[in-house]
């Protein structure tokens, strides 16, 4: 968006800059899919988006202070870091998977991965959020026991890929 | 959408039906604002929704079954309805305005009651969206004392009003 919010709304600031499906699908696969480069959220995405698109959104996403583009002098080289606010998405990537799951026709492993991560709760985003914290601001995660967030959420998504195998 | 789904990803099936600034605004304005009919939604919108744009936005959300038209056999006496996957989209818009608040330049008065709304929690989301499949399904609300949600609301809006005017 230029020339400022067309309203004080909260809600409607939040739209402005994420009410776009092609923005939300970039920040999924940074945040969910750690790809950082142009070329993997090119040729990685699920949903075929065309290089124009893509570049476009990145530029609004580093504009708007969701992305930094860290330049290493070759255009397709830069690396894309998420910064704290978009790292406070997280909440609200899950509750789209969780809506999307319930509400419309998807694949039933990827529906049942999103139903993890809905049922797991804050304390799973909560770690996730931390994990995105040190990968991508290099701020170190608070001492824990156990597994990551990450690492529980390989861990299920292989019990979900075995448990479907025969559908 | 036309052609099914790009992936079968629950989170690009929620944005494929929500990720359009004004699809999400149209559906804040019936949920939180209470606003049934087209010239309503259009002469009350805070962001200055065209008419063009509302009478395709209210299409595709009639077509996606996020909203139901009940045709007074004139044009725009119509009264739209929400679904039950519209009304569990409450907690999305909750998130939507709390991350707008925190991340986004907005009106004091608007931020506050968005952080309101994020504060009082799942209780208060789940008042609201039993208030609102009596109002829209016809599905009785669970029989409670004290306040609606609404009430609630409006009490905590007119405190923030009052705190604000000299803002």
């Amino acid at each position: 968006m230029t020339g400022g919010p067309r309203s004080g709304c909260p809600i409607n600031a939040a739209v402005e800059v994420l009410g776009d499906r092609w923005t939300l699908l970039v920040l999924r696969d940074v945040i969910l899919g750690d790809r950082r480069h142009f070329r993997q959220l090119q040729s990685q995405s699920e949903e075929g988006i065309a290089s124009n698109i893509l570049a476009d959104r990145l530029r609004s996403l580093v504009e708007a202070g969701l992305l930094t583009r860290d330049d290493a002098g070759r255009g397709q080289r830069a690396t894309y870091s998420l910064t704290e606010s978009a790292i406070q998405l997280v909440p609200i990537i899950v509750h789209l998977g969780a809506w999307g799951s319930r509400h419309r026709p998807t694949s039933p492993v990827l529906r049942a991965g999103a139903e993890f991560m809905e049922a797991a709760g804050p304390e799973l985003w909560d770690d996730l959020m931390a994990e995105l914290r040190e990968r991508h601001l290099g701020i170190p995660r608070p001492a824990t026991t156990g597994p990551t967030a990450t690492e529980r959420l390989a861990a299920a998504y292989e019990t979900i890929v075995a448990t479907h195998q025969n559908d």
